[in-house]
């Protein structure tokens, strides 16, 4: 499973030429960047509500449902910009062995 | 780099017990759930803000790094309530080879 | 124009009696509140977008459309948790003359 | 307490010539609007997690208190991008009248 984002952004980049009748991520590209861009705000939004459920209730499956919404209309955002999961995955290890000190300092650079 | 998703969350699970102290990931997680999803909602309006600013400039730098401390804190949150990225990879599994008519059909399930 | 939140907050209490046939807020309520939240979640998107499109066009119609779908749905949201406007306006009242030091600093009571 | 939000306005006018030193709404001006709509987005998700919190608890003085933030903080950006809260009391005015179904379907205009 370890290549699963490599994967599914191949696919991504497919359906990104499909036709938008066919094909939910070639109508979000083709509606633009602000379409994508909302959806991953809803997205998020619905992600924060099922994790606040997770509080009081036993069931995670609609947290992990809207995490994998959320983590799918990123890979879309990234496809419409020029960009993939790997470009993430390797600012991600650039951070990856450094100390929680560390990472929090190189984290505070902005 | 196929892993890094994995290893990452290995590196947090470890974190999830140091002194939160010396450690940013220990320090979310004792402040608690509510303060780990405004990081998650904080960094998802600043990747949206990023991917806007990249319709009228070249770099795509500051989008990497948002959208990397998206994920990063999205993982932290799967950690807190016990789950992690495989459970969220499995999910795309399941929709990954699904022509894109299918695919908005199960995504509109809910 | 000055009392139009309480006017609306009027017109909201009503329609949250209403069939939720005819009426898209008694819909929301009959829905719940996460439908209610998500909804405020997507306003928030809207507005931060069409605010990002001000700064390379004129035209600010989107902008205020998209702030009055913003408050109108934090106001339903604050209807359907027993709250109105009067008490979002008390708490503005009461940071009101404070300088902006001042407020800064009872901003950060949190 | 009606004419609150023209007043805050009117407040928000002044501070937005004030040193950056010395006010809040001064130095959000002068970090520019991404920085206002991070606020407005944070705001937002803190005003979403304070209202789930109202399902489970009797304490609404948090909820009340996040709302007062997010309103605030989008008065800060009509300011910043010339607007006011009259132009949003306009737009809801405009509204205002109408029937559910009619209202409903202006709202899908977009």
């Amino acid at each position: 499973m370890s290549d699963t984002l490599t994967r599914l952004a191949a696919v991504l980049e497919q359906r990104k030429q499909a036709s938008a009748d066919g094909s939910y991520v070639a109508s979000l590209h083709a509606k633009g960047l602000n379409k994508i861009l909302e959806k991953v705000g809803e997205e998020c939004t619905e992600t924060l509500l099922a994790a606040k459920d997770c509080e009081h209730r036993d069931d995670k499956s609609e947290l992990v449902y809207e995490t994998a919404d959320l983590w799918f209309h990123s890979l879309v955002m990234l496809s419409h910009l020029g960009l993939g999961p790997d470009d993430i995955l390797k600012e991600l290890e650039r951070r990856f062995d450094l100390s929680g000190l560390e990472e929090k300092a190189s984290r505070q650079h902005k």
